[in-house]
């Protein structure tokens, strides 16, 4: 099967927030797609702070809405960097909270559609990064036991010029066009990503 | 007030279905105000197929948890193609019911957000274009009596060559990049869509 509509699901990364062209990672590897010659539709479902709970409760009517019987959708999912922020001298949200939210929405996902997940980025705090890579590691092993491929940008993105630099010139969390356009090029040579059209 | 959060709450011609570039016309008005030095977030709420039915039943969740107090969110309403197709011999969604649903739509979201109206353009079906133009003076009433700014790309899409051309070209309803751009233009020359910015 060739994925014909897909919706990406998670936060301000997937929503492209700083993107001055709004394509974000996610319009560019459907433009890409659209390349090679595949019509495929595109819903963007990142919503800017949103941590693994919000998502929990809102995906599930957002995209079922956008990929009815008969369509062939897709979802792809990406958080995780909002649940490790510390506000008021704790994390958003408890990192067993993170896994188990993780392990919910992704097992009722896989029962009515195909699903990819991408680990959440690093962003300009060497605090918030360690518990970003230390959760991507839990969704990866959530993911290998349920089957979902996962891919892991946070180690590559970490170490790009490009990618550190224009998030600590942007807001400390997103970057610009060039970093999103980083991110779109890991997932394109994704191999799970392009099993999707054939 | 400077609009920081928009949300775009249609159908398939917000989505941008058809365009390879992955903007639409919401996408390439949110990319010349980003250049006017205005940093906006893009939320594209558009989904394929639906009517004013659809919208009425999910507009505000999905609108509400995009644009939470204090962050300056406005909503651009686009729809009413899906509402005047025929199908098994009828339209889609009664005359009557496509202006009730727009009314009670817009009167929610004019005492909750800043909002603005686009008509439904044209596509390659002369029948349903004159349902569709006659509709959009109806939604043009609807929106004159909640004093919401309402724009009729309609009457210059159905003169614009490009616009027919690309959409007799691709599916009969939606055109690609050119069409999508002329479409953006003219928004983008709208006074109560710059008046958000300023």
């Amino acid at each position: 099967m060739t994925i014909k509509r897909v919706c990406f699901v998670g936060d301000s990364f997937v929503n492209g927030t700083g993107d001055p062209e709004y394509l974000g990672w996610t319009g560019r590897i459907c433009a890409a797609i659209r390349k090679q010659g595949y019509d495929l539709t595109y819903y963007n479902l990142g919503i800017r702070r949103e941590t693994s709970a919000d998502i929990s409760t809102r995906w599930l009517p957002e995209a079922s809405r956008r990929l009815p019987e008969g369509c062939d959708g897709g979802i792809v999912f990406s958080f995780g960097v909002n649940d490790t922020t510390i506000e008021q001298g704790k994390g958003r949200i408890p990192f067993k909270d993170s896994v188990k939210n993780a392990n919910q929405i992704l097992t009722v996902a896989k029962g009515l559609f195909p699903v990819l997940m991408v680990s959440p980025p690093p962003i300009a705090d060497r605090g918030q990064n360690m518990r970003t890579a230390e959760l991507s590691q839990q969704f990866a092993e959530v993911c290998h036991q349920l089957s979902i491929p996962y891919l892991d940008v946070f180690s590559s993105l970490q170490a790009s010029k490009v990618w550190m630099d224009e998030v600590a010139a942007y807001d400390g969390a997103h970057p610009s066009a060039s970093g999103y356009s980083q991110m779109a090029e890991l997932v394109q040579r994704w191999k799970a990503w392009q099993a999707w059209f054939r």
